[in-house]
């Protein structure tokens, strides 16, 4: 039994590790399906797949969760939202269940055969990455919301200095 | 002597349903071009391309027009909107009138040798997709502004309850 | 009951209105793909979606079929082939069979539940778009391969001299 | 030393004209790189890539810069904007500086061991595009903002209905 | 110190099990990076890039490697080749050295500063994905040139079928 | 008048430079196009736009033409080839003359209202961009075949060795 999470873990925090471990706990493998793989850079989506993934990974590493149970895979976003579900099975490892609490999700996977589970979410306040984000910016306390792993590598990389530059520039090279 | 009009059609509604009866008025055949096909589940396109080329087939039979003097074509959009026009003519069968009201189409045609006719519009306020998909939602009386072929296939598809989860979730997997 | 055929229909021949014409007596509605809609210009797709759309719509009225049970339809190619199925369903109409002879298209519908029928063929040698638009640049009889519209069509285009002129040319922008 | 300018140049104006100068005076060569390239007829973008190359191109002629030391490029937007930095060094000749008064670009060019140039601005408030294209379609005096040949060549092509269509039209094919 | 090889790994053979531990001996960490990732059931690419992602993982995982130093992370193809190093950073986590023995991968990381080794390769005539595909499709012995998971994955896919099936078929929904 | 001449350019050779001085002495400016921009590093696209770009600039000048007078531009493939005639219109400045003796080239722009003129060419054995290439990689006489420009552009970037790795290999990320 394989279960999957989905988010673009901009970035990756408690919550979405808390629900890493509720998935372990009900089945026997998780994947964790970065989303909008191909965006890096922009407010929404300032960190690029790779810093994610291994954001995830040191994470999963960090927790002593078993990483033989464990697939951490980056996948871009598709225009034509009917064929998703059927585009997440081609590029995903075979899955039984989708952990989301998103309505949306369950529409578009309402056809397939896959079960939906609604995950029990720590409190959404505290772990939430719109939030983190702009902590980080302004120099609050946002070194609880997050692995410590993460903590780390965002300092590593200064993720202040990009979040900040991005937040004040008018540049978005992909909106016209 | 063929005419051409356009839409997005979500949905198709009688005042479409009148404007395809003007062009028959006034030309041999009739074009429907459905734009934006490759759009769906998304707050202003809900709808696939083959659900809106089903009602639309469906709303003409209904209406008794000659199908043979009908086509109902999806297109994409382009990104290039300069070359849209020559886009239009190698997607579309040969047509000589384009019917539009909407100076941004006549503008992108104006090189093209094609005419523009504006057309004789019923009441917008009534017929009036945004307003439709929102009565949709809230259970009003939406069922006299479509073709009825319309109100039985967006009462098969469960449209109300595609449009609810649509308008309540934050997720557009092609905003970035 | 609705049966899908498809094709790239480069051109639209005899072959190709005996399978409408079949499915017609088994289904109530039949579906006509245009596939490689977005090629054109190509040795191996010369004419425009538009073109063979209107090839397609003026045979089906010359040959007295019933337009309203038709859809003639054009669709783009897609890249991840494991989500062919799904693009299909979302680009046309509800469809219950697909009449194709081919085994990978078998294979690519095997999950989706859709049921594929083999046609029963004419002659393939006669019968072949190949074939036959070798015989329109060498000035052979192809004239009887052809709906009688689809040989005032192509004479009209002046199809000889674009597939000429194709196939004398080395040039091919879509290669690299 | 050849040093590198970007903008979308909707339209070009005299600071842009004076920061080539500045170039030209500090650098052998520049390149004026114009990006957005594939966008048109839209609200920022209104004119086409080789409309701001014939605009550019006319007025460095006009301003007797020595044309044997410019570059004129129009390069497409990319949507992974980790990678922009790379994709500018592959679609223009090689440069050694860029000016650019814009941290986002500083940041994006910060592993790439280019050096990023401030460049002293002319009064932002007179010669801003956005304003530019505003005065345009209310007849204000904007005249005195560009390089003459930019006046005569939007003259020519009647600007004004093209941004007084766009502005007014909430049709956007590229949105959705 | 991490390591990074690449390959379409259609599929995963032993030869490759061999590098991922070349590397492991020599490098803290291994990124196994799946390329081609958005194509499949064809002729070079049958197998999706869930698929390849689950061969992998289980053959890892088979072998009693440390699945804590072990990345297996799918990558879509470029066009503009001359970006291709600087969109390998930005898709996958940072990395020190490549493992590979192909000229054009190091001329293309040559201005990159990352280190390119050749690995010492096993008997390249009996680990070859080429071969292994059509040894399965004519039922020859090729569970000895795969890690066991392997053998067991595409037996349970009946990768026998689809392989004879896309080798039988001119079908190519990518050509044109 | 404006000519337009188009190629590839891989390299710019003496047969491409006696076209410009053709037009030239025929037409107040020339617009040189270069198509493919968006491939590099491929056997019959081995160099960037960039470079392309900077090799054709230096010819220029080294031959004393009148930068004023001529325009470089790369331009982009399209796939929807019926479009073309369209997308040059909108990538480059106003043309009225296309010099190409190319009939498929004609064909494309026959709608279009654009003049195209057959150049005269001097001896296409001699100045044959494929010929060009192979001489380099051989080490024979290419010297006399292109501008010195781009002999000098060429050593520096040491072509050679760029051109047999890419003839060597068998990697092309952009085939599958």
């Amino acid at each position: 039994m394989r279960g999957l999470m989905m988010g673009r873990f901009q970035p990756f925090h408690l919550g979405h590790l808390e629900l890493v471990k509720q998935i372990l706990d009900q089945c026997d493998e998780v994947i964790i399906a970065i989303t909008s793989a191909q965006f890096n850079y922009l407010e929404k989506d300032p960190f690029t797949a790779g810093e994610r993934i291994e954001m995830i990974h040191n994470s999963l590493k960090e927790a002593n969760l078993d990483l033989k149970k464990c697939f951490v895979i980056s996948i871009e976003n598709q225009f034509n939202i009917a064929t998703w579900s059927s585009y997440l099975q081609s590029a995903l490892p075979h899955f039984d269940k989708v952990y989301s609490g998103n309505d949306y999700v369950s529409m578009l996977l309402a056809d397939s055969g896959i079960t939906v589970v609604k995950p029990e979410f720590l409190d959404r306040k505290q772990y939430n990455a719109t939030k983190i984000r702009s902590m980080i910016i302004s120099d609050e306390n946002w070194k609880e919301s997050v692995p410590n792993a993460v903590y780390e590598f965002l300092t590593k990389i200064d993720a202040k200095n990009r979040l900040s530059v991005i937040s004040k520039s008018d540049t978005n090279p992909t909106k016209h």
